[in-house]
């Protein structure tokens, strides 16, 4: 299991199938190509001041992240991604 | 529906005809060519300290925004942009 | 009506004819071309600390901006510009 | 007359003939190069958690500055310039 | 014995066979090549208003850290590297 | 006078033949090419919440600076330099 | 005796020769090649909020440090380094 550091998040992007069944196709531009994808492990949030803050995302959400940001991972056969949170634009319902 | 995280806002550029109606015509200069928009939906807005600072403003309000500010997003057949308050320029009663 | 966000202006810059009649004419650098307007609009002040600081231009006032600063929008038949306050350098009186 | 804003100097740039009765000839490198000026008007200070921080020149101080520092106007036949205070370095008694 | 300064970590990157083994892959894009490691020594804390702000990882951690970052260094026959703690993203259980 | 703003300090570079009577030749590397200068004039320190942090240097220091750092000017027929203090790295006993 | 301002430190390279017996050989990437330097002497401490903050390493101790890092100078025949202490990474026991 990977344990994100800090206000890191573990997400695994979706297939564009899967994208489209939930009625969400992802157009970006140049700069930042937005994705969707799931959340599987969550940090437990960046210090402030000796404190955690509170994290505002959760295991199981589906996200729309920029495409470019954070490092691929491979792991168990997965093709894995860790971002810090602020690169998590809007959680999809 | 797209929960905007933190003070990200989820706008819909209107179009030109729309805008036209409303009076306004936007022209922009090179680096940042604004539009006006709808607000779909607004994020619980940035933590400060641990909280969540007010957000300016609301669903429904018209906009004024940079053109190639935030990132593209078609959702439910439609062309959405996820944008930060901070470009947001001003409220178009 | 345009209602400019946080510490932001509307502007409209004025002619070369009335900057001439109040004694004002405007030469710049290559950097930053200065301009004189009259402010029509301005925003409530940036959030500091959860509370808006005061502004230090007000309505009607005769402004020295920088050309290239801010953004222009066509707004009922008037071009106009969206600066931040900081990008005002001195009141004309 | 021209009110600066916040820790703006509105200054006046020192002939040579008379830089050089006060004993002050200035020579500069390429990325700045330093000039004589008096200080015509003071703004009120920079905010700083609400409150105007005091300047520390005043009307009529001669000054060191940087030639390329600020914006030039051309007001009531004068050439002018409009710098921050911190592109002020020294006052030339 | 290496004793890194501040929030510095002392690393091992592991072998491609150690890290099929435990089942870990990597796989990074341009930007960042991230790889596992094993972590060395442990730096005491960055320093934050004058105490030690707590490390999250220990001696002994297997960690994800991005391929660039960080100061390569032989030492007693290993090649090891000097990175800040920010440059690691993820603990691998 | 030249009275020094804030943490400036007004400087004036030895020659190489007095350097060398104190023992000090100075190499640079193609950034920055450090001189030793001595102190003529000291800024009454920078403002922090509104009071002037004490200055760690005093006139007639001789100090280590790097060579392209501050702005030259000449008066009363000294080539001088005014530089913030952070340019200046030690002081030569 | 040269007097670090601050949180610098003056240090002197260890010689290849010096490095190998204590078992340590530098390598060190194209951005950053990383030395073995000896520490001969430490600044004050940092001002933060008015007090000097508490140096890490002390006069003797042998320290990695990055070898493109500070400023050169020939001091009493010897080549010595002036760097801040954030560029030291290690202290090696």
């Amino acid at each position: 299991m990977l344990k994100p550091l800090a206000d890191r998040v573990v997400i695994k992007m979706l297939e564009s199938e899967e994208t489209t069944k939930s009625g969400i196709i992802l157009a970006g531009n140049a700069q930042e190509k937005p994705q969707i994808a799931e959340v599987l492990e969550v940090g437990p949030g960046k210090l402030v001041d000796g404190k955690e803050e509170k994290m505002l995302i959760k295991k199981g959400d589906k996200v729309v992240v920029n495409k470019y940001a954070g490092t691929e991972i491979k792991y168990e056969g997965q093709n894995l991604i860790i971002v810090k949170q602020d690169d998590i634009l809007a959680i999809a319902d």
